[in-house]
């Protein structure tokens, strides 16, 4: 007997194709090889200033060198988005929107003892983060669902924190941050990092449409993410531009053998200023 | 002597980009070479059922012949358009928001006989359906002016129809349908004929970034147009899909000299339906 | 023992009264006759060319030719209705707001094969339409609810397609595109088909007037249908406008044995242009 | 020579219609009639006790008694209406918005010896009531306008105080109040007395629809009004519902000679709750 | 064990103070005072006529005879609040939100007969009103809930009817009427007593911050009432302004031994017009 | 001959009495005695590291260290406020609005050579502040108008920038970042510096309502800023909370000769979390 019954977790084909690239990107030479260094797998940039003697030193081990480096970077990022959560007790409960490989769950757990949960479309990805998770013996805390983070099933209220760490131009961010209002508590935090075009530029650059079709995304618009913020309870706090920060990181990933083609224009986005590398920190009112 | 004087037509980076674009592609070689059939120069794709025979026949004029068959259809595609403008009289006057080369206004002046004001941030693009206007000696009531549609300096409510001719993935829709607004009387007339990314396939595709990336424009979603419309008090009475009458244009061109190699996104965007060729009539209340 | 208990159905004093106008109405001399042709209730309006030569021949049975001709163009209607719900499968549900007699519904799953759910505010007409579908035998795919359709009480987005087909003048649009909204799945089908004020004359017109006091009801004006479905996620991708395509129904029905009187105001507010006869189709995002 | 010069008084048809009807209907019997009482000639109801001894006595001077006492309630409705104009002094300036013959603005001069402008679309009222000020020598005080009231034409911030008196079912009050709140001071008051639909009876009614018919107006529903004072920066302090006041008013009329026959709706509407007749004092922010 | 269970009913700092306050003010010289006259026990304002008679007279008996009448005024308000809750039937149910030590609920309970349910966030407030319920036999009827007016977890449309009598000013005003909204019957009806900052005035006053420090809260202007109204589908009938009926209240209480130094800032604010004290009656839509 | 004629910049009450403390305010302790360290009179507060050694020393010159001090971090506020206009060149022109005695404006033409408008409500500040730029031979460039910000009458789109250095809890923000909208050219730059209540701590505050009281202003809650923001075309690009840097400096002020007493409220506010010290960054589209 054949079945009809559709997954609710992926509503479109866009949705569907973005599963479809992370479940199948799974020897992903970038993100993997990065994880390796220390078991913990990240799917975001870095930010801060590169220790650029790695580029000497031995050729058969440079690269080895430039990934620790980079990864490192990308483990400070993650460190900067969690310092912004407020002062998370074990009691808490957080929620990571976009969770990939869980590797920010697993440091926001490590970091302030709280449960932690993840959501995530990529079915693949749920489940490597889940296996991590039970490598670390923090499965009874930090869980990874497949779902769409515009829907997850959560409960009302339940959140004292929720981040998402360049995810966002994947979704509608009205429906977004209903849902986060939705789950947060009032007074908790949500911290975003995300790039996110330039109004002001005039919203139209060669560059973030190569980024757009590279991973098939629609990065929105910086006024967008205030808009939406505005109209669903979420008052900022901080906004910090990291443009300046994360050119670095850019600039050491190009000179690696983990080198995508994509790259070149994020740096020319940035450098010409039609593309931000932002973070937001909001509160729910 | 020198001066800061900018020109107040162009305001941002990217307005800048695009008349330095459609200013140097002056030997752009389809829509010139489609131009020289009947002197008509279009900036916009065909609709209709193409004569396939141009295909067969002579090998030396094959391209001749697909050539004034792009143009026979594009030239319906303008008369379309005319066609939904409503009860245009000699005494009305109308706008041409994108004027391109002039190709629409000077077969709207010659079907009404009335006053048409084309407005284009490319110089060289103003020069030239002005030059074309006074050839045909038009000038007196065929204007194309080197202005920004979304501040086109014409006198508030004094048009009685405006149309854009695939001309708004250039520009913030709300901005545009305010300026719209102002100056159409009430009770007149817009008609848009545009590409529009569809929504519900989840707004992300890569043939779209492709396109977004070729011409550096930021096409907008279906939704984006409804919203403004009627958030600037303009109501519509038609809304037509063109799609399927647009795909036997791009698959000529394909198989013609003037491929430039967009063609491909084109039909494959709108094959799998994450993009509309749409055509929308709204009145101003 | 005397209850208090209320119907939740029927909210308002006018509520009641419509529901008690199709309660009571039970030999309605329009729908009934011309349903009785081939056992399919409509009550709506038709679309189409009438073959006028049912006005010649046996004065006898004229009348009878006329209401067979006339219930042709409503299920020509019905039928050009259902063509824009997209490619609907026999495991989608549909929704018909405000089902009447359930003419539609019952055409749409013959065509179909799909499950159908009408709610109407009238009990007379539920129990009528449920009679129907079990002697056409296919009561376990299409019921007939005692419902409001502001309040269906149906599942969050269990809906392919919902299509109201000349009963949105008794609601509220804003409330009932909500309620839409919630139904329908991501990327499922609205189709309206409505008689509409034009905001352009200036809303006010005697003969809308004389309908709403003959219906008791309370015509929109053409823009209320394109702000309520902006604000509610329902982004238009055809829109028809089908007057002159219903003039020459109401001409002929005007000259038969089932005509009111109110053929005369409809026949003057489609000709002065102060009402459209529009159908629109959008889609859920 | 032709000319194709059109009044920019009279943007729609609708609007027309409405001018050609009070220009018209100069010997309309019941204001005319009721204004050679004393010259002052409303377009208003009345509100207060009826002295129904008028409806006793001779019976030749029966019906002068009755539209000496029509006159008098109307006239009552006026003062009210000028009572909540707060404290206006000589060098303020006022705005009838759609001033009819003048009656209100003339009580208006009188009261506060200020200056006024009253605004109408009908030509016809214009001229009398330019008369009415010249007759009683306050002409360089009074002054009538053949102005739409939504496009005044006066200055920005001139006004302390705006009053329409029935005159607000025929326009659009979005429109009306963006034009009252640019005429308005800051701290200025609008007054307006108004007949509207009772959203809570569902908006319909078959007498609410006879009267849109008898006058081609619009009558809007009480919600329409807080929703347009809101939006346009008119806060009330003051609302009151004037229903139980106005009806022995229309009994009295009902039994008069001057009655025109909708009096019958506009009592059954009063009385069975479709129908207020409303006063809202606003002040301007 | 310990456990970190908190007390949903309190979200915020703010909301715990004034928790805090109306707990630990047990020994209230007004409100106590007064109730102690007839049992009902307010914590609202009077208005009215006072009877200054009772300034005269024997010396040791003036006070109690200054709070009997201050009393009187303050049922008296409570009265003219309940004039204007609509026809009320036993079988209704009623909400006081922000009940205090239930006076209003009980005097309700009394004139319709009908259930009542008060919620206050102070939970000495909540236990001492439902010793009165009980001491007056109607605790089956009058029920006092410790819970969040802006949470109250009553059923969705089970009210016909809503007041606040001065506590709109601890809350937000969009979301206390997104609650009543949901809480409401269609054609249900919410009044509303509240002083009010006047926007006319600049908002700004040294009288009104005194009254937001003493009492901890933030008094709204004026037009944030009719503008969360409007959001939230409540539309008002009646407005008065109950300035004046106050200003009597508070100097005869200024001369009483229950002053506590507030009086003198609201005489101030009241009388330089920087301060209103307005009822607003509104049906739900 | 009396005139009635009223200035237009002060439109109400509130406004009035502002100017009015300022205008009065001239041996106004804290801020003259602060300019005159330098001859740059601040009317904001500082921030930074203060050098606490100026408390010790000789006793005598004990006050004027501390002054001097607190003006240095006053000083380096409006130094940071300058840091973020962006690059602003000699051609450009900016606005100070609320410009007091005139020493932001005066810096800001120092470091950039630019020209710099003010505006103020207080005719004395205008005058002290133009006398201050004639002593410096900066007159041509820097202008002081005694001007309502909310109505400047700059040209349309003159602005680069815009900065307001607390002043914003004396005007509606909406109105406020409307007129700057209309001023700064499209990518120009606004910048805000001020202290907002917590919308997390629920808004109300005892110390909070003292600082209403001592400054008659309305201190808004940090929601309503990214709310008008959003609302008037103005994205955020950098926000900072400057709360943990402001505080030294009232604590150092409290020591001082020049404290007024306001400096408790404020370092309670600020240390309870009720109140945020905060800079906003935003750029025009």
């Amino acid at each position: 007997m054949t079945s009809t019954i559709e997954s609710p977790v992926l509503r479109t084909n866009f949705e569907k194709s973005v599963a479809e690239y992370w479940n199948t990107n799974r020897i992903d030479p970038v993100n993997l090889r990065l994880g390796e260094v220390d078991d913990l797998y990240h799917h975001h940039y870095g930010v801060g200033e590169p220790d650029l003697s790695v580029l000497e030193g031995p050729a058969d081990t440079r690269d080895e060198r430039i990934i620790a480096e980079l990864h490192r970077l990308e483990s400070a990022q993650a460190d900067l988005l969690l310092d912004h959560l407020g002062p998370i007790q074990p009691h808490h409960k957080l929620l990571d929107g976009g969770s990939g490989r869980g590797g920010t769950s697993i440091m926001a757990n490590r970091r302030f003892g709280c449960e932690v949960d993840g959501v995530s479309i990529s079915e693949y990805q749920v489940g490597f983060a889940n296996e991590q998770a039970a490598k670390r013996k923090v499965a009874d805390k930090v869980r990874f669902h497949f779902r769409n983070m515009l829907e997850s099933k959560l409960e009302t209220g339940s959140r004292q924190a929720i981040w998402t760490n360049e995810t966002t131009m994947y979704v509608d961010l009205q429906d977004l941050y209903r849902e986060f209002a939705r789950l947060l508590t009032f007074g908790g935090r949500y911290v975003c990092i995300t790039g996110c075009a330039n109004d002001v530029t005039g919203l139209r650059s060669k560059s973030v449409s190569r980024i757009n079709e590279h991973y098939t995304c629609d990065i929105h618009p910086r006024s967008a993410y205030f808009r939406a913020l505005a109209d669903n309870g979420l008052v900022p706090i901080n906004v910090i531009d990291l443009t300046a920060a994360t050119i670095p990181y850019w600039e050491l990933r190009a000179k690696s053998s983990v080198a995508t083609g994509i790259e070149e224009p994020f740096l020319t986005a940035y450098k010409e200023g039609s593309f931000h590398y932002l973070m937001i920190v909001a509160d729910r009112i």
